[in-house]
């Protein structure tokens, strides 16, 4: 609860107008997801009640954030991706964005989410909230990713498994999809990949040209110092061509 | 509360299969659409926080008709109309229903409710429940709407008004028509028109060949009954070959 405190008084002292947020399942989706094994799709009725209460869980989660950024004086609203994407084998083929585009229009932040949702092939499975990120990204043009994280930045391999790892503050998408076979995948609760998920999914939008920042949201104001577009330690994934901040 | 917890007990022990809810504002959404006069669109900044709260507060009741519908064997997920949503003017030009569609395909009971949503021309606007069960029941095919009202039926004149008023028990889609101008509107805190708005909604699909069942949801064992198709006190909206029950 501090940390979504904390960060939703960065985004609101951020001051940035058209600004879409996503966020993750934490410790509310994930236990759920993986109790119920909703990344694998149907598999029998069982299942169906673990779908609901981990759209439930995340829709508590979300709440929470929408919530806390309107008392600090942020207009942002839930969007569903349950209501509004599907999938086929994971991968999102329908996305209905224009609710979204017209509460930016408003001057409304929509707060989208990780979710389970419906899949053409699986029935059902887990939509990553990176995932989401990069498809957002392209359909809006947006002019920047910030991706907040709890680690630092991108490690030129795996920290957990090589001590002696580097951050990299600048990197291109091409370098980057050399490194991506070396990267962590999955550890612990988390369902949709790890760091090696997530950079998988930034590859489109850097390589379309819109930059990617990653912060470490852990940390106290970088954040808002990368939401402001001010000099922040990290990683930026970006094209040769837009390699200045 | 007591009046949830007793329909989602009716609607588990109906056993209908293939069932789409739709549900009102009742006290939760009305007040605040109503104080922030969201009916007629954008006007100024103010309403914005209005329009958040407003969304905020349905989900808050439909999460307490999922929850007790999951208590009692139902699996029921949420969708939200401003997730998947758009109008203009009022009246609903695209509705993402890919989800509901596969919902139901697994045996989930979507449940939807009268909500904000983006409006192509007012900006937002509220979108009423009833209009979402008229395109909802012609877009799935639907074999019948059940319409759940705090009254008995429908009358032939407005009972507030004309105290000799008499409950119509069985009526066509074109004698509906005719007697719509002598129907009431909106009283009190309802923003979406009274008998009148839902007997309008309801032309459509009756016209099309779908029976709507007006049934007092407030007296208990009718929605049930309703729901089995058993015969039930109320007023059946039905093409002149239908009207069998």
């Amino acid at each position: 609860m501090r940390a979504i405190e904390r960060l939703s008084t960065e985004i609101s002292k951020s001051g940035v107008k058209k600004l879409v947020i996503v966020h993750g399942g934490g410790s509310y989706g994930h236990p759920l997801a993986k109790k119920y094994s909703l990344v694998e799709g149907f598999r029998n009725a069982g299942q169906l009640r673990g779908l609901c209460e981990t759209h439930l869980a995340m829709l508590t989660l979300n709440r929470l954030i929408v919530e806390a950024l309107l008392e600090r004086g942020v207009a942002a609203a839930p969007v569903s991706p349950l209501s509004c994407a599907v999938t086929r084998r994971g991968r999102l083929v329908r996305l209905e964005l224009s609710p979204v585009k017209r509460l930016l229009e408003l001057g409304v932040v929509p707060v989208l989410f990780g979710d389970v949702v419906m899949d053409e092939e699986l029935g059902f499975t887990i939509l990553s909230g990176d995932q989401l990120i990069a498809a957002l990204s392209m359909e809006l043009n947006a002019d920047r990713i910030v991706l907040g994280l709890d680690v630092d930045g991108l490690c030129d391999k795996d920290p957990k498994q090589h001590p002696d790892a580097e951050l990299i503050e600048e990197i291109s998408p091409e370098e980057l999809e050399r490194l991506l076979p070396g990267l962590g995948g999955s550890g612990g609760i988390d369902v949709t990949g790890g760091m090696r998920g997530k950079m998988a999914e930034m590859l489109a939008p850097a390589k379309r040209g819109i930059p990617v920042f990653l912060v470490n949201a852990a940390k106290p104001g970088l954040v808002l110092k990368a939401l402001r577009g001010e000099s922040t330690p990290g990683t930026l994934i970006a094209c040769e061509g837009r390699r200045s901040r």
